[in-house]
């Protein structure tokens, strides 16, 4: 096993989160890791980069296999900042972004920091892995089914490299392994949260509202999911790339629009 | 003129923005409008949302004809209250973000808070275009060439409505409209921010990093993407979708990788 490789480790959930000690568990014998993750939970962050605020990058362990730094900025940042200022002379070989307390599927592919962090890699041209646990944000998830999977998916990865300008994103079932029905290939299902807010009213009689809703999948009964296979058990790959144009609808527009 | 729609507009610069008071005139003829804006800054928000912190929804003007309201989280927050509060019984005949004080092309898509918004819109259901005036960050930006293109833009838009799950981006040359080429329907472009922070020390000694950094095009000389398009002169117009999956390596990796 090539045990050469420089491997960039992130996540959304925070330097402290057991879903990043899992994945330095599962990519230990791949190479040598370098750990660079938000010092404070940043999920629902997406691609969001820090404009406003700068950022620092502060030691946080320095070993022989395991270096590890906690930034105050967002996944996405965690990635620039890495890049910027510890993967100077050479990128990484390899980046991997999880393990998310959580699915990342269907519409949350747009609000995932987990996921805004591997597509930030893709822009650096650096193979990117998202992988997240379909747990309901539990902080003591069981994370060995994902070790397992996570496991087999990555020697098929190494194997057969996708293309480049994409990443892959790998959800998990929160099941014993021995009950996930297969890895399926899969595509981003269509669907979106509605009722979204609860509303409160604080001690000084003035309403706020906590983020929360309902998920309305709009294509429950498609066979080739990542939500709906993810549901029935199975461990989910898509790969997702950058250019959201939508060509079909490019070349429509070019015969009805009109501008001279 | 149908005047009846019901508008949403949101931005990304915050509800003072001298943007988005343009893009109120822009739309004022087109019906009645609500204003659901942030009330900070929110640039390079992406499609981030509030899940540690609970946001409000201000009033900060009602008017007949135009009604606004500042909140406290994301621009795709913004989306989300006046669905959730606002529209309850009928969501918007248009959502429109903008206008960005920035353009909006290539990998800024990602970043993008006013395009995020726009997304949001989308999953909603809602008919949705962003706008961006490539300035570099002015907040006294002249906006005049914006309001000429972006009616023309609009009539082409509501005679002849793009398809659904998908959202409009307009980026528009910060020049006099005498001096603009045209208007080119495009496809978002390749590259990346490199070498992207500023570090500094603090009177402690310590060292934080501000983003900045410098744009790579990966696509210098082809003629199609948004961000030639731009600095060539142009009006850009192109349609983006929420799917990310890479259909092509789909199949190839369904091919290539073995899993039983």
């Amino acid at each position: 096993m090539n045990r050469n490789r420089n491997i960039l480790l992130t996540n959304d959930d925070g330097i402290g989160a057991k879903g990043l000690l899992a994945l330095t568990e599962l990519l230990r014998p791949y190479g040598t890791i370098t750990v660079v993750a938000p010092k404070e939970p940043q999920s629902g962050m997406s691609n969001a980069v820090s404009i406003i605020t700068p950022i620092r990058l502060l030691p946080y362990e320095k070993g022989r296999e395991i270096t590890r730094y906690a930034c105050t900025g967002t996944p996405t940042d965690c990635v620039k900042i890495a890049m910027s200022q510890l993967f100077i002379d050479q990128k990484p070989d390899l980046l991997v972004s999880g393990i998310n307390h959580g699915s990342n599927t269907s519409a949350a592919v747009l609000y995932s920091g987990t996921l805004g962090a591997a597509a930030e890699g893709t822009l650096y041209g650096i193979p990117s892995i998202g992988f997240s646990l379909a747990t309901p944000h539990d902080p003591d998830a069981n994370f060995e089914t994902c070790l397992h999977f996570g496991r087999i998916i990555l020697e098929q990865y190494l194997s057969h490299p996708p293309a480049p300008h994409l990443y892959i994103s790998v959800n998990i079932p929160d099941l014993p392994k021995e009950q996930i029905r297969g890895i399926r290939l899969a595509r981003q299902g269509r669907g979106a949260w509605i009722k979204e807010f609860d509303k409160r009213v604080d001690p000084h009689g003035d309403p706020y509202y906590w983020l929360t809703g309902e998920y309305r999948n709009d294509e429950p009964e498609a066979p080739d999911t990542d939500q709906n296979l993810l549901r029935q058990g199975y461990v989910t790959v898509v790969p997702h790339q950058i250019d959201t144009t939508h060509y079909g609808e490019l070349e429509r527009l070019k015969q009805n629009w009109k501008f001279e």
